[in-house]
């Protein structure tokens, strides 16, 4: 029940964030709904391609499409307030980030995918639909830059693998797992902690 | 027959306007059939991946892979003269767009997916190709910016929906929605019908 | 057992190529391994997408991934001299393109899909991973600039396809297939051979 709440959050957070680079970008209302529908379900769907979930779950689960729909037109009507509401979103960006990987890989360990198979697949659905969103407006995705965000995803799944392999009951391993993601990336934030870049030739 | 017949032209003109958009970009003429043919059957080829259809239908249609081959040839030897072509390559465009979006929803509906699903595939099979052609080229795609695009992709998908819904025949609906999208296309482009961008901030 | 040495090779030319771009473009670490094991694998998962294999064999092979990533991690150190070394990474990139494009016609043939569409999908097999490389780094595709280098992935593929109708015994015809191909490639590179490009208007 919690954890559908905090879903939620998460891919409003993503479909808000979506909404934003497009209404940057200059898109009209429609392009925004798009845009921002695409980075909330874009990760889902991805996952369900690579696993064989046909049609994806994301697009036949109606309050997802609501939701996602809503948050982008609240975020067209009020972008110059939603822009400065800055720290809460990479907040909600971050809960979203660590809930889609975590049950990501939860849902490809359900269909008995080999454990490293499934912290991939669920990392994935973790930054796919960001990677979409800067690839639609021509940049190349945060993710690749931004260090910590695919290692926290990655982290975050990896954790859920262990819980498997050591037969924990999934809940309360997707809740922890979830927090550690959450963590490390608003710490990566608050810190500015970067991975090495190599040096110049 | 006549649905065949105007499929036909609709692949068509996609593959057209793929190959433009390559000579455009200076590509060679390989460059030309491929970004031709994989905006000519992107479309399809997205829909029978969320389907779950394999092979995709539009690779293992020989017809559809040598008609869209030689449109882009064609393009490539009188590229000058297609490009004149402007008004001509719109409605052919706009009738691509209107078949695709709905036989992917009645493809979709085929396949017992809900109906809400079925529409968003639908509305996807239309302008997948395109964005696809978009992004090859560097491009923020044009689905995005000129909304009444998508627009008309997704209504002629819900009408095919509605249709289903009230269990109409379903040639007669598909013929149907495929001309409301063609004419509200049309309509649009020239009355000049914009949605609304966010007010700069 | 060749063979697979060669795959082999291949998968880590791809994925040092890929590393390569992601240095250029001045992203971190992480983001090096990312683009790396994207560039080594994205042509096996849209193969195994396309063709409803689930999940992706190229993500439950964890010698691939490890040999991937090491590869981008070395690439990362050792970048400057890994630039230099231009000529013995064309080679290798050549094979690899070679193996990927004939092997993934194999695999197609062997679900039994139309001998044209198993064409099609190897020579995609051979060319997705460098076209995602390059539209993550926000480039055109070099693949559709470089007109030989899809065009000897196809025939490679068409080759493997012959041998198939002709019933001939598979392995050899792979060897000869991916022969041809890296001869083809490394010719026209040497040759600075180009396909035509559309006069100027």
């Amino acid at each position: 029940m919690m954890l559908v709440a905090l879903e939620f959050l998460g891919l409003v957070a993503f479909a808000a964030s979506g909404a934003l680079a497009a209404v940057r970008a200059r898109l009209d209302v429609f392009g925004v709904i798009v845009l921002g529908l695409t980075t909330a379900l874009g990760g889902g769907i991805i996952r369900d391609v690579l696993l064989g979930v046909h049609p994806p779950t994301t697009l036949r689960t109606w309050p997802y499409l609501t939701a996602g729909a809503v948050a982008a037109i609240l975020v067209f009507a009020f972008h110059p307030q939603v822009a400065r509401l800055r720290r809460p979103m990479l907040v909600a960006d971050a809960i979203g980030l660590g809930l889609f990987a975590t049950s990501g890989t939860g849902v490809a360990l359900a269909l008995d995918v080999p454990v490293y198979t499934a912290c991939l697949i669920g990392m994935t659905t973790g930054i796919g639909g960001g990677a979409i969103r800067d690839l639609l407006v021509g940049e190349i995705p945060l993710v690749l830059r931004r260090e910590i965000y695919a290692l926290a995803a990655l982290l975050g799944a990896v954790l859920v693998g262990v819980g498997h392999l050591a037969d924990l009951p999934a809940t309360p391993v997707l809740a922890v797992a979830s927090g550690v993601v959450v963590a490390v990336r608003l710490i990566a934030l608050w810190r500015q902690w970067h991975a090495p870049v190599a040096r110049e030739t």
